[in-house]
Order: C-alpha cells, then structure tokens, then sequence
C-alpha cells in the first residue's frame, strides 16, 4: 500500500509509492527507453492494460474500435481500494495511499502525437478530463484530481502512444492550496478575481498574448518559471474546468491546438508537461479563482538553485517568448 | 540587466536573466558539454574568471597558489552594480535584477570530486560558505544568500571542477518565506522547533538516520522528494548558519563526507544538487528556525505531475534508503 505523508515545516504531500520500491543499483540504468516494439495502449493489446474506466467511441469494451479510452494506471502511484486511514507517528502524519491514478489514452494511432491530433480527437481529451472529473467527484474520500501531460523523455514521459494522466488526492496538493489562498488574498484586498485581471490586463497590454479567442486566451505569463511556459485561461471568470458548455469546450481545443502549434514550429518536438489547474472538488464556485492549463516546455534542467529556493531563472523573457510564437506561420 | 518578477498569484519571484537570452533555435543543441579541454577554473587561468572575492592559501591575488578561490560568476543571473528599484506594472511587480552570483572554486585539483576532498579542503568549502555569508550580509540590498552545489550533468553542472555557488537576493526566496513561516506556526501551537522535535524523534526512533556525531544529524527526511534525500541538521537550536563554531565546522565536515560517501557507495558517481537553508541575512536569532542543509539525488525526473503540484511521487521510503545507507562499507 503506497503511503502519503507531509513534511512537517512546509506542510507538503508527497507519496511513498513502494510498490515501486527500488534497491539504489535500480537507478543506475535507468536511462533510456528503445523505441518501437510492443505499445499496451494500441488497439488490439487492450487486454493488457487494467479494464476500461471511460471509452468513446464504437466497439465492445476492452476490444479494438474506441477513439479514446481511459484505464487506470498498470503501476498506480496511489490505489484506489480501502478507507481512508490518517495517522500520526509522533510529530509526522501520513496517511495511506488511497487515490485513482488513470491513463488517458488519447488516439488509437501510435504515431500521432498530441499536437498533431485533429480537432474531433482533441476534443474528446479534454471532454475526457471533465467526464472523470465528474466521476471521481462522486467519491467522498477524493479532494482533488491533477490532470497532466508528459511529452516526451525529458518531460518524464516512458511511453511513446500519446496519452494523458490523472491522479486522484485525498488532499489538496501544495500548489493549488497556494493558489486559492493567494488569489483569496487578492480578492480580499481588490474584490477582484486575480486571474480576471491578468486577462483584462494581457489583452490591453498585448505583449504576453500568444493568441485568443472569444471563450479563451493564450498567453506567456508575467513571471515564467521556464522559456515559452504559457496559460491558457477562459475569458469570462469560472472556477472550475466542469463548468464548461460545449461551444466552450471547442473553443479550447482551439486555442489549445494553435499554442502547441505554436510552439511545435519554435522548438520541434519540444518535451513539455501541462496541468489542469482547477478547483478542489465539490467545491462551490468560486468568486476568487480561476481554472486555467499552464504549458511547460521542458528546455531548463532544474538546478540546486531552483530546488533550494523554489526561485526560476528564465534566460527567456516572456514577451520575446510570445513574439516568437505569434511570428510561426501555422 | 536582470529583472526580477513576482507571480501574482503565488507570490514567487523568478529571474529573468535576459542577458542569457535565447532564441528558440538555441534551444535544440542545448545537449551536452564535450569533457575536458581549457577548464577556467584550473590553476594558472585565474585571469579568465572575474577577480577574486575570497581567496585561501598562499600566492598573490588571482594567481595560482590558492586552496579555495571565490570569484563572480562569468555569466551572472543577477547583477552586483546598481540600486534597487522596484515598480509595478498593473498589477504586476518586478524589481531590477541586483544581487550577487559567485562560484566557490572547492580545490585547485581539477580531478577531485566534492566526495573525494580530503577534510582540510572540504571544511574550506564550509568555511567559506560563512565568510561569503558574513560578507555579502553587509550589504544592505540583500536579504537572503542562497548557497548551493550542483553535481553531474542531470544535476544542472555546467564544468567539470568541483566547485559551489551562492545568489545573493534582494528578496526572500519562497521557500525560506515557506519553511519560516511553517515553523513558525509549529512554534506557536508547540512552544518548540519543529526542528528540534525532528532532530529528537529521529535519534529516538532511529530508523532514518544515516549517521551522527555530537554536533551533527544526518537522515532521511519523512516526506522525503526524491529517493535518497538527505538533511544534515545541528543537533542544538541555531537558526543560521554563522553562529558555527571552529569545533562544530570540523563536525560538519566530517558528517557531510560521510554522508555523501555513503550516497556514492549506494550509488556510484550520482548527480546530486545540495542546498544551504538558513535564516535571512541580518535576522536575530529565531527560536522557530533551524539551519540546515538539503541534499537531493537526482535519480527521478521531475514530470507533470510535480510541476503542477508540488507533489512528488518518491519510489523508496527514506527508511529503506537510511538503511541502505547505513549497510555501506565505508
């Protein structure tokens, strides 16, 4: 059983997934991955991945003929069996390892990536996070639901069919409970969601813009932890990513599409990661939050200095970011 | 010259250290460094780096005979010349990128490793730490010096020679800001250091330590990051580094090196970034705060699911790897 425990000064989760248990010569090779050979999420090897939780598309389940599947994790970080159970030992606290951790498989075709997918499959992977968000909101004992991507080795990803991932948290992780309480700090002073201010204020300035539309806006933030990061943020304020109807849901993929785009013709075949941003669930909406994806080109090695200080050194201004990414001719 | 800015969400502050900056071409070459060759922190080419600020041994300024040399970082993230000016823009902040950024050249031996330092050089690269500290904390446009150490490719090393660096700050970088304020409010409820209860709870359960000594602490943090993560702690209440005695730097010493020669028996030749914590520059001494040091393996690579969360998956209980880290024939 994986474990969750908080470090006691920052108050920070981190999991303990010992399934994955790893004697320190099992690092010394871990290295690279070959290419080719045989792929768990190609159709026809569906019998090899744990059964379906989510499937569009036509076919039986678990057969050949989906155009998008979602199964959970062959190696979960957390498990999706048993209570909750909290625990203290001493001044520590832990908890075990309850949670869903699920692979979203994005297209049936090995070779397409993520950018390169037409606007009907993308579609279906961001109709695919609300749905599972919706569904594990359902279970009591899950407060949160991180949605991410890894593209490419140096973004961690280890295999190559283009997918997705989701982990469901019986807490709030540190990032988001620092988002709420900031922008809560904001929306105290200003009475203003801090998100609807950035967008207001990037569409008058227009020099962090990398493009919009009518629902979202594409842009280089003001403080980029690495070259190119971008968000991308629905125009009118809503704090949670479910709460999108389905004119809004085309309009991401978009906007989504054209920033890969984007960024695919700066750097090809750049290694990237992106997270949904979204509110806690079963939250109420929020006045002072803002659901939004943050984009991270993986271009920087982190270093001590980050490590140590939780404090980025960009070499790449976002507004010269941003002019680079509106001057690709797409 | 640099800027600083501020996220206006999470308060973090990142550099934009433009005068490294970079097209999106530069980025795909940005692969590996050949070995050998002219390395400009050998003996005999101490012209090619800026002057010295802090040099051990014998010989004249900036010429060979040193022990230990500090010199200004070539290619600095921030800037030494200038005032500090801060502004907004809308409801952005930023500052002018002034600060310090130093390499601490450890031997004039090109071939040695950190680990493989004898004892007299090693409590140099300590001593020099609190020189450096003691130094920069006259100036008054400072309020934090972060000390650290890359170590290996992976790790974020640029060259080969052994040596550590400091960035001087302008600001408080968020995880002090984090780490204060989170035992700070342990302070409060308890009346104690949570550091402090950590050095005892360890000693008594002893199932994370690595080693110890009369002064020093080393172990396996409970929530730990990354697998094989390790933090050296004084055994008494100090929150800065400075306060060291001649004594407790010879301890020190001689529990880092044989925490890391124990880190290189488990693991041979691992890349490894450590971190300095310890309280700002000018503070009184805090009853909530303990100075330490962070030392991070890099064995996993940072993906999705940790940007976006500050959530990390760790595949190997810090007991294991204290074991593990014991069992070594040292």
């Amino acid at each position: 059983m994986p474990e969750l425990r908080k470090d006691p000064v920052l108050g920070r989760w981190i999991i303990i997934a010992q399934e994955r248990g790893k004697r320190p010569t099992d690092f010394i090779i871990e290295k690279s991955e070959s290419k080719g050979g045989f792929c768990p999420l190609c159709p026809g090897n569906e019998k090899t991945t744990p059964a379906e939780v989510l499937r569009y598309g036509g076919g039986a389940p678990n057969t050949p003929g989906w155009d998008l599947r979602v199964v959970p994790n062959k190696y979960p970080a957390l498990v999706i069996e048993g209570e909750l159970d909290k625990e203290g030992e001493g001044l520590y606290d832990k908890m075990n390892g309850i949670g869903a951790h699920e692979v979203i498989i994005e297209t049936p075709n090995h070779n397409e990536t993520f950018i390169s997918l037409e606007p009907e499959r993308m579609i279906n992977v961001f109709l695919a996070y609300r749905d599972r968000l919706v569904d594990l909101g359902k279970d009591p004992r899950f407060q949160y639901v991180m949605i991410f991507k890894n593209y490419g080795r140096a973004a961690g990803a280890s295999l190559e069919h283009s997918h997705s991932q989701l982990v469901a948290l019986p807490i709030q992780p540190r990032m988001i409970v620092s988002e709420l309480a900031g922008s809560l700090s904001y929306f105290r002073y200003k009475e203003r969601c801090v998100f609807c201010d950035i967008v207001r204020q990037e569409i008058n300035q227009d020099v962090r813009v990398v493009c919009r539309n009518d629902y979202f806006l594409s842009i280089t933030p003001y403080a980029p932890r690495s070259p190119f990061e971008m968000w991308i943020l629905p125009r009118s304020h809503s704090s949670s990513y479910i709460e999108q109807d389905d004119e809004s849901f085309r309009a991401l993929t978009a906007i989504f599409s054209e920033s890969m785009l984007r960024l695919e013709k700066c750097i090809p075949n750049v290694p990237y990661n992106f997270v949904l941003h979204t509110s806690p669930l079963r939250s109420a909406p929020l006045e002072h939050y803002h659901w939004h994806f943050e984009i991270m080109p993986k271009l920087t090695q982190i270093a001590g200095f980050e490590w140590g200080s939780g404090f980025y050194i960009n070499p790449t201004p976002p507004e010269d970011a941003a002019r680079y990414l509106r001057e690709q001719d797409i």
